[in-house]
């Protein structure tokens, strides 16, 4: 593992493009090797194994791919497979759950934290032990939002009818008086300007992808892998490749996609 | 392959479950073997190429579990892999498009058909040209319906949100006086009182899956693969096994459903 190699960052889609966005604000110098597994997508209504099983995969191709580190950028994927992919492989894997629930913990006042995901991410329970960890006095209300991903994928991001559902997956955020909701699934950060509106502008959202370009700066350091120098351009590959992907994937990225090359797990 | 063997059905996830419905109703002698590729469902928003090599793959392991024809209860799969999987394999193979097709060009009075689906369903233009053949006088509204299998397996069938979007969706067959509708898509008949009040009573819906099951009957007997008495239980796997893979199967299948075996394509 040399410095000059690039980050390798996977997602169950196409949703982790925002992680990109961010490490590229972030970490400017470091060149991204991005796998959406667009084929198997999404991971959120699998089941655990499955869900590590996947994740191996893709984490052992961007290996294969030189990769010096790995980006786990889909939150069921952390939620199920971080320390098996830790226990597998022997370069640093961050996960994005970690990093939100401790940006969470910090910014909450009142100790009320909301978290939203997927069926997958909520169920496994990652989030509330995570904050159970880094915000021990907090009381924390965790909600599976199932048809978020959908609505951001149809570009339904102001929707009169995105709005009725999302009143309804929130409505337990108003009753406890949270002060904090996590964005914990990638495709959230899409939906943001409907959830502020709905939650009150005294909610603050955290978008646990920004959060974790940090963490990987700090983990690239520690571990003296930070390149000197863009060494390449960014890469992408999917296990998928349609026109789907490659408009809702520039919707995520917040820039023109680059060619995406099809590969086959 | 013998009379006494079972009919292999497969589908993407679980929605095929209605079509195995129809087959008990109209075919009570006849064992059923159903493979739902649910770790990798949906198939609706993937390329042709992958739906090809996964429909490949269920057939295969129906066919080495012994059945005697294959069933493709997956309108997408239908629409990209029939023919392929017809040149592959040597048993009768039906799909669920010509059957739901050929019912509408039999329902229609005024020769203007609406046909609605997933993405990949629709893109295919496999209903538009199976009506272009069994019914070249009509003219073919055809719509992709993104949401439709998402709010029907969050069991949202009669929500206020499920209305708006159906409403927007549909608004093109009330423009175009579509007397006919063809429900392309497995899960859309348990969305059928909404569509069918937003459409009017005067809107014939033709659901494919209870039309393949007299398409079947009749192969069957072409083949003189008819069971004559019921040699054998149905049984179930999928490619994945979740709290919700059974709680939405029983409402699909509208019965209890035995036990689900794992298997790992």
């Amino acid at each position: 593992m040399t410095p000059a190699a690039p980050i390798g960052v996977f997602d169950s889609g196409i949703g982790g493009l925002t992680v990109v966005a961010g490490l590229r604000r972030v970490l400017p110098r470091e060149a991204i090797l991005y796998l959406g597994d667009t084929a198997r997508v999404p991971y959120g209504t699998k089941s655990s194994e499955v869900v590590r099983r996947y994740a191996h995969t893709c984490a052992r191709f961007l290996l294969t791919e030189g990769a010096k580190m790995l980006v786990v950028a889909c939150n069921t994927a952390s939620a199920h497979a971080l320390e098996f992919l830790r226990a597998s492989f022997a370069v640093p894997v961050v996960g994005v759950i970690e990093p939100g629930a401790a940006m969470a913990a910090r910014a909450t006042r009142n100790n009320r934290i909301g978290v939203i995901g997927t069926e997958g991410t909520i169920t496994s329970g990652s989030y509330q032990r995570a904050l159970a960890r880094l915000a021990p006095e907090a009381t924390v209300i965790a909600k599976s939002c199932p048809l978020f991903v959908p609505l951001a994928e149809e570009g339904m991001v102001d929707h009169p009818a995105t709005r009725l559902i999302a009143t309804e997956y929130l409505a337990p955020f108003a009753a406890h008086e949270v002060d904090t909701v996590v964005l914990g699934c990638t495709h959230y950060p899409l939906l943001s300007p409907v959830l502020q509106q709905i939650l009150g502008n005294s909610v603050e959202l955290v978008d646990s992808a920004s959060a974790v370009a940090i963490v990987v700066r700090d983990t690239l350091e520690a571990n003296s892998l930070s390149a000197p120098r863009r060494a390449a351009e960014d890469r992408f590959f999917a296990t998928d490749v349609s026109q789907r992907v490659l408009r809702v994937g520039r919707a995520f990225l917040g820039a023109e996609l680059a060619a995406v090359n099809l590969v086959d797990l």
